[in-house]
């Protein structure tokens, strides 16, 4: 047994038997919140609900949205930007939509400061708004008014738009990257001539974000319609994919909208149609979210901390030097398989500090940086490197030559990712049970049992909403593969 | 004479001798507004003062923000993201920073919306803040808060931060792109041991930021400093790029502050140093907006609308089939064209819409397109094209064989790039007049002559200030190349 092996049985903490404490079955909401604390993600604000995202966290975010931006081009969608602040008008003009979103949110009612009486800034009461403004919580009122004026003929369309943008919804018990008054996404705006075009691209928008889903963040979820209850407010159909996080509850990982004409209408988005006529467009709408960040946390992290799929982290390998006393020729030595790592595209994580080399490998355990490699005075004179996958742990160690090392990381990575995949999809097809009555669905989650639970729809009526209010249970979705014949049924985010 | 010559004498416009109308010499705002309106690049929205960013306007700040990102990733800057509103109290912390910011700002007071009593919408009087917050105007406090947990020794030092954010400053007399009430940018903010640490980092950010404009925005402008009287509220220096636009009014391209421990002691951002004693840090801030597009604009456009520089053009090449009756061959011709050149790495637009030849080229003209491809019958029997700069118009038209096109496309456009940025130099040099006292300075701008004027600091008293006022003019900077000899004065936007 090698020295970094027996280091690697004393996690950080003082007696503790895990880098993270409280671990994922002791307390899963404090391990949450610890996990991002370790890997230094994101903290709170003294902006009550506002998250600040750390460096680290904001990496992991860039690297998703490259993914899904990219993806979103390759179907003809154009970015544009549109304001921050909307009308408090445009907000009550869509029936629905002001029921579900007037609630709570940042108003905007004046547009100057003033020194106060007590020497304080005050708003200034002179710049008191006429109509006063509310910070988007979402922007399918304000992009509707624009559609309004760039769709003249059938030739507009599709229009299709996305914004990158920080939304508001004031939160009363936020939690960091689930629930915060203040987030990123991007919302996609489309519109068509054809209800058949919008329920088409409703569905594809989903299919995009199943794919960086899947091929990205490593997590398999469930494809399906949202019940009539869960619907966006205004929308004719929302679709979504729900994750199954490792305490058996739901998330949802993003929704796409098929808005029908109930914007376009609210709007006067109107098209002169082939026919000659007028007619109203049908429009979509679709977001993702920082949200992202708590899924990935949720799914695949440990109770070492933060464990990223390689195709989303912000490094692929860490690299630590083991050194005692004075470590010039090791150091030396590890820089140079950083550059040559760096020249192959792999993003590479050189441990410097002058911290212990302990601590530097639980600080690439906690990251969840995908590969460590660890390289001290016999490797470097034998011309070898020990390697470790953080989802696997120290069984996954390897010596191997520096050449070859150099020659397998990349297939080492693309495996790593795919076994991530595959350990989601098989993680979430064993939590879903099968209930064949309200009583049963009742049993299972008055249980000790965790996961979601499956049933016909024929069983939900006034039994199952007294059940649902009693368990604080939600329809999830009816999902795809069962054909709209069952919904998921859980405790969720 | 080819019929695309023939075409290219009949702008867009009927009667007219431009495609844009006024012209640049005729009325420059009015000119600038309109090429907007021609390129498609951006439009007021219902909300006062605040734009709405338009498909291929956003791409072009897409490809800025890239090249920038990518620069300021290389001198390790991290990115990450605070919050978009800011405590009433902490913009009141730094005493020259308040009364600088404090002035025109969108105001948040309450979080919640409910039924008034006339069925409207009105801010829920249950639901009004204990203390409002500001949308962030820049976020030089909220960051400092940041900063003040995250340095505590040393060692935490250098900090360097960057986040992609919108802001809002209240404009009671908007333009487009130029002064907006919410506008989009990046903010840096980097904190320092030394005070030698912070002037060089101010310093070097402001070199970045050139590196941008002049490699990649084409624009050439003069690097100094700001006299007290116009420096960041806060700052113990500002550092300018000042562009001089066609009409010879200066705008301010970007800023780099050296805050020095103004806001590390508002904000208590306090390290122990390696002589064991608590010190305040030396910080700085830069930025850079969607201003740039304004600049950009009025640095190259001409009297038919947009000229982009190659770099940061959304597409690098128009190609237009000419084509009368059935095309169908010379549109499949164009199609293998567009796909050879897009696996080149070029940009390509294949206009296939149904408009007129002669449309489709003014719009690729108006749009600033950087190279038009025109292939007609003819050109496609002879396996040739001709091909037009945009920024020098017919007179650079050349009909060449498609392989050699193809082998040259990417030197064209280099040279395009190399070739503006060339003029935009000459152009500023050109224009810039040294005077000898304050009456020379007053008859230049009271006369019909455009540009700016340079003259001795030593000139800087009661009569200038008496003079700037009356003529409404502003000293743009001390020009490094000066060595703070002299002080470059004039209009500006």
């Amino acid at each position: 047994m090698t020295n970094t092996q027996a280091q690697q049985k004393q996690p950080a903490g003082k007696n503790a038997r895990t880098a993270i404490t409280p671990t994922r079955e002791e307390n899963f909401p404090e391990w949450f919140q610890n996990v991002i604390k370790a890997a230094d993600l994101a903290e709170n604000s003294p902006v009550r609900g506002c998250m600040v995202i750390k460096p680290y966290g904001y990496a992991i975010w860039e690297h998703i949205q490259r993914a899904l931006d990219d993806k979103i081009k390759e179907v003809d969608v154009q970015n544009a930007y549109f304001p921050l602040l909307i009308p408090l008008s445009f907000i009550s003009r869509e029936a629905e939509h002001v029921e579900g979103f007037a609630k709570e949110c940042a108003v905007v009612t004046h547009h100057r400061l003033e020194k106060g009486p007590n020497g304080g800034l005050i708003p200034s009461p002179s710049a008191e708004l006429e109509e006063p403004f509310i910070v988007r919580p979402t922007s399918e009122t304000i992009i509707g008014d624009s559609m309004s004026k760039w769709v003249q003929s059938y030739r507009d369309l599709p229009l299709k738009l996305n914004q990158w943008a920080n939304v508001m919804r004031w939160e009363m018990r936020p939690r960091l990257f689930l629930r915060t008054s203040e987030f990123l996404w991007q919302e996609g705006h489309n519109a068509f001539a054809t209800a058949e075009e919008a329920h088409e691209d409703a569905m594809k928008m989903l299919g995009v974000y199943n794919e960086v889903y899947e091929d990205f963040l490593a997590i398999s979820g469930f494809q399906g319609e949202k019940t009539a209850d869960e619907r966006f407010p205004g929308a004719i159909n929302t679709y979504t994919i729900e994750g199954m996080m490792q305490d058996g509850k739901a998330l949802q990982l993003c929704t796409s909208h098929d808005l029908g004409q109930n914007f376009s209408k609210s709007f006067s988005i109107q098209f002169q149609g082939v026919d000659g006529q007028q007619h109203h467009a049908h429009t979509t709408s679709w977001g993702f979210t920082t949200r992202s960040i708590g899924a990935l946390l949720m799914s695949h992290s440990d109770d070492d901390g933060l464990v990223l799929p390689p195709k989303i982290a912000p490094y692929h390998v860490a690299i630590i030097p083991i050194v005692k006393d004075d470590g010039t020729a090791v150091f030396d030595h590890c820089k140079q398989l950083a550059a040559r790592l760096k020249k192959q595209g792999i993003r590479v994580h050189l441990d410097m500090t002058d911290a212990r080399s302990s601590d530097k490998m639980w600080s690439a355990i906690k990251r969840g940086i995908p590969l460590r490699v660890e390289i001290g005075q016999r490797e470097m004179d034998e011309g070898k490197l020990s390697h470790v996958r953080r989802d696997l742990g120290k069984d996954s160690k390897a010596v191997v030559g520096v050449d070859e090392f150099c020659s397998n990381v990349q297939s080492i990575l693309d495996q790593m990712q795919t076994d991530m995949l595959e350990k989601s999809r098989e993680f979430r097809k064993k939590n879903i049970f099968d209930v064949k009555s309200i009583a049963e669905l009742g049993e299972f989650f008055k249980s000790e049992k965790q996961g979601l639970c499956r049933m016909d729809v024929s069983l939900m009526g006034v039994e199952y909403d007294a059940l649902k209010k009693e368990l604080s249970l939600t329809s999830r979705c009816l999902p795809f593969e069962d054909e709209g014949r069952k919904v998921l049924v859980g405790k969720s985010y």
